[in-house]
């Protein structure tokens, strides 16, 4: 609750360690327990799920993954091939991260390993998690700098996850800005887009060329960071330097708080059978009291000095609000 | 310390009640108890102690009162006389209000009638307070809107008083400004400075027209809020219409959790002696966390929007630093 109040971070270092999740998960057992269910996945090109990416010709633009339907079986076996060089096709990267509750849907049979709550959690913030996240990559797959408008509990099974945090005042240093967004789709060659409907039936494995940036229709813009903590002179602003980035490392069974609100870029590496696999619980962020119109101060003075806003000005219709 | 957490202010209404000090203090037992014991005592020809003043031919001025010492019984009867309209003599305000712990030092055998600290804030703030302050005034003394680095438990004893409370968030619409710093001195008469070492020993009673400012030398300038949510044109910034001032009044017995870096005005209402009266408990602000840089980032914003300041701006050697 102290932390809590201070909206500081922490780990505690092997905290879920007596989890049935901990106890339990390998590769085999999850394929055991998933089979050939279809689950979400995110397909990429180069491992870089919602970022921003530079293209000839235009501005920066937020591009999200491709996301298909695929049995567990082969999303499991794909990500452990590429991560052990076990397939010579270079294929996309596959990451399943689709956070929207999908350990109490998709993967609801895995959800019986894992706790309905984290008890410190929610005696804290006085409520259940709104959404309790499966994630499953490998180290082809980077998370870009972004944040959240919720309080994280972030829990890893197999494997490491590397976090940048960056709190909330930081924001003029990550040159957040309204980019267009636009969507990774295949296409078998130039011009010749896979059909949606009988995308499950492709026999042919798609190759990480075969997608394709599109733009979004209608146009529509969401405010990202464009700066990358790891990448200190590009897309940076004249506070970036000022920035003074935490890096963590969560092992097997270690459990971080990750206040709401704080900038995270997260980075993995995998366990021996080639696999990167965590929950996280996302509890609302309390948007009483200062905390949340302080943020969003900061961050609206962060807009304002990346030269893409202006103080009371409105936000166009097709923009997208703060969920990004 | 769910308030706290979330840096709310919330009033007990007579959560004080069952204190000694409500139960016995009157102008009668503080009187008896404090006698002729020298206290201090700040002296304002407007009851504008700590306050910003225009000034022809310059610009503003912080402008602090004239303090002196006087016996107890002198000054509890003047601020008694100027309420009940008992004396027609112009003389200064009077307010006790020294704001150093005074109340465990000057007011110590009146402490006896308080509690040495207030159970919630202490297991919420976890510590003891840095402060108690006695504050013993009338209707004509008004405390311009300021933010103290504390957190505060003020308790009402007798009469009432008048907050009007704005956010951290709220910095951009006060206006605030490193204003030059001065001091009300008494002078007998034009070019006449009354001596500095006699000033206990005048005979003839002080009047309002001879206390005049001076400006403190070497030159210093602090940092203050100029601007006043009881007159919304002058000195505003093109923010202060966005302001929503909470206002609230403390009846006797009642107690206010004002959070640290709220901004306040407070005005009083005496009681039918013609005293108001009140002690307050300052605890010192945690400084961990995202709440202090946010509101350290905010009010420099508010800074530079009044053209005060400029980013990365380094404070020249004779200001004063954020106690204001
Ligand atoms: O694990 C990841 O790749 C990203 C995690 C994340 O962004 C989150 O939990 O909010
Ligand atoms: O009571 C007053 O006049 C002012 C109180 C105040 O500013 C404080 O307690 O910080």
């Amino acid at each position: 609750m102290r932390y809590v109040s201070r909206n500081r971070p922490f780990v505690i270092r092997k905290g879920a360690e007596e989890w049935k999740a901990r106890k339990m998960w390998n590769a085999k057992y999850l394929e055991q327990v998933m089979g050939n269910q279809l689950v979400n996945v995110a397909m990429t090109p180069l491992g870089n799920a919602d970022s921003v990416v530079e293209v000839e010709d235009r501005d920066l633009l937020f591009v999200k993954p491709y996301e298909t339907e695929e049995p567990f079986e082969t999303v499991l076996r794909k990500i452990q091939e590429q991560e052990l060089n076990l397939n010579t096709a270079k294929e996309p990267t596959r990451y399943a991260q689709t956070q929207n509750d999908n350990l109490r849907n998709e993967y609801v049979s895995l959800f019986a390993d894992c706790p309905t709550t984290i008890p410190f959690a929610r005696i804290t913030l006085e409520q259940d998690p709104d959404a309790i996240n499966f994630w499953l990559g490998n180290s082809h797959s980077t998370t870009a700098l972004h944040k959240d408008n919720y309080e994280n509990i972030y829990v890893q099974i197999l494997g490491q996850k590397h976090f940048v945090l960056l709190p909330p005042v930081e924001s003029a240093c990550v040159n957040e800005k309204r980019v267009v967004s636009a969507t990774y789709v295949p296409q078998r060659s130039a011009g010749d887009q896979v059909s949606m409907d009988c995308k499950n039936d492709v026999e042919e494995e798609l190759r990480a060329e075969d997608l394709v940036i599109s733009i979004d229709v209608p146009e529509e813009r969401v405010p990202f960071a464009t700066w990358d903590p790891d990448d200190l002179q590009n897309n940076s602003t004249r506070f970036s330097k000022l920035s003074r980035p935490l890096r963590v490392t969560l092992g097997e069974g270690d459990m971080l708080y990750l206040p709401a609100l704080w900038y995270h870029k997260v980075s993995q590496s995998c366990s021996p059978e080639g696999i990167c696999c965590a929950v996280n619980y996302w509890y609302d962020l309390d948007f009483a009291g200062s905390f949340w119109p302080l943020c969003s101060f900061s961050r609206s003075v962060g807009l304002l000095a990346s030269g893409k806003g202006s103080i009371g000005e409105e936000q166009s219709q097709n923009d997208v609000g703060d969920e990004v």
